[in-house]
């Protein structure tokens, strides 16, 4: 029999539905799962059990009473802690937020909520979604970093922990730990979650997405939070897809499991009936990466003012330093970088118009060892900065055994074609 | 001898920087200014004389030990109570939030205290700067509305208060209330001060800014806090500039004080050399405008999700009725809605390159009677949408007796060129 811990959230909504599942025994399932497995892998900035029984009991006595149930109904979230819950601390991972209590959720989490979500627990984030590292273990190896910043979500995750955890990217924060962890991670196009109750760092960049094990989850839970159309992923393609095989600017980076990785992937669609073609960016695109930190450091030194004002000693070494740069780029150098975003992605949308989707990597290669790196966003920042959606898959394992992704990117707004062309891919790729 | 209250920002920091003034002196005046008239005028939502006063104190005290002081050393601010505040309780406007004490100031609070300034008290907002409104009267005459949404920073900053209130509009909440009160409102291109610790509400409009009594002041605050340039409005014009007057897609909601405004300072900017020259917008310019009321009221109330479903009969009930018709759009309402915003500024960008600057009305007329209702925003939501900057300066008196002012919009990111011209123009309407 399978553990119920690791049904995909698309079948587990089904049994909830039909009363064949229970919102209790499922999170009994999950909490067994943590139970084993969490003082390894260190996901949680905060659990709190039986506040999630309370819930789970709450949504069963709902539904046994023929209250309406959300699409959600039943399904556990980790949250990531630079999201605010009502009932749950929110820490921001930085010790100067240490005990904070927020009266109110965030709005995405107030989403998942009014969609029927239990919200099982915070998820260990870095310091204010930045390079300091938590304790969280990649859960293929604990050697290994599980990559960062959204690094419990993506391991908790890949664990079985929760059906979906929520994640940001201002750089590569939900796609390469998603694709260390083994795990499907989400990077909607820009503004699809609202960032009320977020503590935001780069308002040009920072993007709440989710990882989840599958796909079809990753689409589910969306539109459930949204209303949105997100597809169903796993439905048949009527046709193979015209791919763009896109290394970029940073191709230089790609480790040789990521090479043999791609060209493994970019083979078996091909097998599969893609046309797969090499994609060059054109210049507008390639400055736009080259801003990319200007404008990530300078708006977060501003959103850090009052911190690094009162609370400077609590800031670690590295977000110290890139704070420093931030500042001295100026009102006139940030302003200046937002403007090459802005050409980036006027030039990237006549660039994608010629294809369903981007192929790239999803990361380097495989994840680091140790826990004191989270690894480098290197194939991330760009398609955070042009704001448009980003799936990682799972088509691991690499040389060591640990997972590799592979990154599915598509233009603005056409989320379910990404989400769709990723599954595809996947499929063909498996 | 002139009060102290009544010198502009430009001059008192200048004699606060060369020592014939103290901040405590300042400060003082500015207290009695506030004990005089804020009775009748209702421009705090919370005010701490004791802590503006031990402020200054510190601030004259770092000054006499030669520590250096900022470029706002020693001016008052008055923070709109959606912007957060670590040592003053921040309620924006609703019941639902009484008593709340953020941990941080905001990131637009903490640059004014990096730069000097005294942080005077909280200014009344509309609910969660929407329509239902605070208890704040306009000071040209307290039978009338401020105008809102940044209603207690916009009658302060007219009555004498403190040097700039900060202001935020998501329809026309900085301009309308400036100009309501005779003021100098102005809303900076879209993203200048970054909006951490903001209770934010449309993620694709609302902007922070500032209201003033001059626009040298309003460039000397804004340059302050960001270290940006917002030039020196009061140099002399090497010549006058070309300007397209504008009437927009509500040009039958101006009344006849507007129709008259408009001609008398059209004139007067002839007079003095300008070009002016009608400006008809292009269909999807006006497309944008039909799209706002979807992007405000849809994302607002992804915003006030948790508000929604933890405390709706603490809601006003215009509030409610919006957010209901905010939900009904839909995720790809708001979507599309976003779209034609895009679409409206990509349009625009070509209409602006023609002229220095648009001239158009900042309000329909002269303030409302009452305080139930702040007035129309139907000269400000599509420049709001447009991400420009927008300045109102006064061109007053209309036929009641109350302030008329006059709106300039620049280009993107021309903010030094819209400040510059809209005080070339406020001096030719004289």
């Amino acid at each position: 029999m399978t553990d119920l811990a690791d049904l995909p959230a698309t079948e587990a909504v089904r049994r909830l539905r039909d009363g064949s599942l229970t919102a209790a025994a499922l999170t009994e399932a999950l909490l067994d799962r943590i139970a084993a497995r969490e003082p390894s892998i260190r996901a949680f900035a905060w659990l709190d059990p039986a506040l999630a029984r309370r819930r789970a009991a709450a949504l069963d006595a709902a539904r046994a009473a023929g209250r309406p149930s959300g699409p959600l109904h039943g399904l556990a979230l980790g949250v990531k802690d630079v999201l605010d819950t009502a009932d749950q601390p929110s820490q921001y991972g930085s010790p100067i937020w240490a005990g904070h209590r927020p009266r109110a959720d965030s709005a995405c989490v107030a989403l998942g909520r009014r969609a029927g979500a239990i919200v099982l627990g915070k998820t260990v984030t870095t310091e204010f979604a930045t390079r300091h590292p938590g304790p969280t273990a990649n859960p293929a190896n604990p050697a290994h970093t599980p990559g960062g910043s959204s690094s419990g979500s993506a391991a908790g995750a890949a664990a079985g922990f929760f059906h979906a955890g929520f994640g940001t990217q201002t750089a590569g924060s939900i796609i390469r730990p998603a694709a260390f962890c083994g795990a499907v991670g989400f990077k909607p196009s820009f503004g699809t979650l609202h960032r009320a109750g977020m503590k935001v760092m780069s308002e040009s960049l920072d993007t709440i997405g989710v990882i989840t094990r599958t796909v079809g989850d990753a689409a589910l839970v969306m539109a459930g939070l949204t209303g949105g159309n997100f597809g169903t992923p796993e439905a048949k393609a009527p046709r193979a897809p015209k791919l763009g095989l896109c290394w970029g600017p940073t191709a230089d980076q790609a480790g040789p499991e990521t090479h043999a990785m791609i060209e493994r992937v970019a083979a078996a669609a091909a097998k599969a009936g893609a046309s797969v073609e090499a994609v060059t960016l054109p210049p507008a695109v390639i400055a736009g990466l080259a801003a990319h930190p200007v404008v990530m450091n300078g708006e977060s030194a501003e959103a850090l003012t009052w911190e690094l004002d009162h609370a400077m000693a609590l800031l670690s070494p590295v977000l110290r330093e890139n704070m420093a740069k931030g500042r001295a780029h100026g009102a006139a150098g940030v302003a200046a970088g937002r403007a090459a975003f802005a050409a980036a992605r006027a030039a990237f949308a006549e660039v994608i118009a010629g294809y369903d989707a981007i192929l790239t990597p999803s990361a380097p290669g495989e994840a680091p060892e140790g826990l004191g790196w989270t690894g480098d966003p290197a194939f991330n920042s760009l398609w955070t900065l042009l704001h448009v959606p980003c799936v990682t898959v799972p088509v691991g394992p690499g040389p060591k055994g640990l997972p590799l992704g592979v990154q599915i990117v598509g233009a603005f707004g056409e989320d379910a074609k990404a989400l769709a062309w990723a599954e595809w891919l996947r499929q063909a790729a498996a």
